[in-house]
């Protein structure tokens, strides 16, 4: 694929990371559609097409990337934790219409599908860290064997029919348009509960340690994939070093000026203890960084966050929240 | 798990593999059952309670296994070829009823369960040969994902819930009790249509090499791995070495003193052109070796096969053949 603009439809266009990269598509003179169920972010979205439409409604989704050169894959159904309550449920969800998305486009001759896995997940509990691409795939959540199933098949694709793709294996992502109240990222929940004042439980001492990733560099890193010519198939998207929760707790107590009302609960057994991927091989190959330094990302996410404040209220319960691993 | 001869539940104790289990269990004083939807050597399986089911009717499933202490998961509903052809089908009657198999497992206290994974598969085109178990695993057929991500999903159930489990990742098993018209191994097909002067299409030209190991060595390898207490989880099992396609054709003429009619045609892309396992982890931690020399188990396969040589003729059109590898 030689194509430098190539046309993009994005599922999962309105979600947290599909908005940043439709936004960053749009400004890059990409002709962009974006296809997902709701579109909560639609005034960020100025020069996307919408496609409304249910992953699981392979019709939809057939309709939706007809004649589009790139497929971005960017809908998982299911949250980790709610993937290990449900693991049947999760693998219909998201490993079947991930099948038939690949046989769809194969039939639709698109050029390439770019899928954002999960550089949380997929390895486990890491003996290597940074971890590399190469390390083993042993995943402790659900969540993670289904990613890691889809990458799979993506490449079974390729081998059988042809079809170009390239995965992400992306860290922690955080940055404006994260939603504070889906558990989505710790980032955005601890901003949203430091902006209405909430109490936060979280699981575990605060000791684990993630990889956040500014949402904007996850666009870019997607971008560069969807034309990449090299001979690597996976890439590691992360933010170069990981951060403690408690890391975390500070930075955001610091750049806000107020304490957070943390609540202590116990750790459960789908977080492993440590997780950093190692960037270099996206370095080499994609001539990516994660450009956005920890500080300045978060000051945009802290003002995003503010200025989107007309969020509805919680209730008054306390959310429980952990650093989800995606 | 110390029980020097738990009670076993074979799920596919019917089949190739599991009748061939069930008379070694049997043989050795276990407490047998083999559970399938048929029992089609039901005379070799004197000393076994049979127990009828399907493999997707959960409730069925659960009656089955309930107080045995190792559950031997024999099942794959779908061949190599049709997982091709059906992928979402191959995920729907595999991947999904062995989640809810494991479910069942962890609600009945289940103490080990035993899965037959594909040594065949689950590497694609290995770099390293004899393919060791740490080695990457990138599967070129759908059958190999839906193998692989079952054994995730057991890791992620000792994990999550203590079931504990071994995975067994067989090579291309012959032997006594495998069909030679469900073109479940070459060895059977090949012997079968000498037997009836039947044509053989071989798909490619016969150089794919593949790593053949007796059934009843199987058989002890399975039951090493059900009262094993070593740190491993994951087993290769196979022959010891590769075999050509071509050396099987000889070997077989040459033991039956027949030549074969064979039909030579386009190789497939779902098979791999080498595939031969290490089984150096096993014979170090199972004291497991394929203890069957290659000549001795054709000779004993080619007996049992001439002595039920009432199966049924195929109706005179050549069957289809390949390597099929599993």
């Amino acid at each position: 694929m030689t194509l430098r603009k190539p046309s993009c439809v994005v599922l999962g266009g309105g979600g947290f990371i599909g908005t940043n990269l439709c936004r960053r598509l749009a400004d890059s003179g990409h002709r962009v559609r974006a296809f997902g169920r709701r579109q909560p972010f639609a005034d960020g979205l100025s020069g996307v097409e919408w496609h409304a439409g249910d992953f699981n409604d392979t019709a939809s989704v057939a309709a939706a990337i007809e004649s589009f050169d790139v497929v971005f894959h960017l809908i998982h159904a299911t949250m980790p934790q709610a993937a290990d309550l449900d693991i049947q449920g999760d693998v219909r969800n998201n490993v079947l219409p991930s099948i038939a998305l690949l046989e769809q486009c194969h039939r639709a001759g698109t050029k390439r599908v770019v899928f954002a896995s999960s550089g949380g997940t997929v390895y486990g509990n890491a003996r290597q860290i940074p971890t590399p691409e190469t390390a083993p795939t042993d995943p402790i959540c659900a969540y993670g064997i289904s990613k890691l199933a889809i990458e799979k098949y993506l490449a079974l694709f390729e081998h059988r029919f042809g079809l170009g793709f390239r995965v992400l294996r992306i860290a922690n992502p955080y940055g404006p348009f994260q939603f504070a109240l889906k558990n989505q990222g710790v980032i955005a929940a601890l901003i949203g509960r430091a902006l209405r004042d909430e109490p936060v439980e979280i699981w575990g001492d605060g000791s684990v340690v993630r990889d956040f990733v500014f949402a904007e560099d996850v666009a870019d890193a997607l971008i560069a994939a969807a034309t990449d010519q090299g001979d690597e198939r996976v890439f590691n998207i992360g933010g170069g070093q990981g951060r403690s929760l408690r890391d975390i707790v500070a930075a955001i107590e610091h750049a806000m000026g107020k304490r957070l009302r943390l609540e202590w609960k116990p750790a459960r057994a789908l977080d492993v203890p440590v997780s950093v991927v190692s960037v270099e091989r996206a370095a080499r190959v994609l001539h990516w960084v994660p450009a956005t330094p920890f500080e300045s990302g978060l000051e945009r996410t802290i003002a995003w966050a503010t200025a989107t404040a007309a969020l509805p209220a919680t209730g008054g319960a306390s959310v429980r929240l952990s650093p989800e691993t995606r």
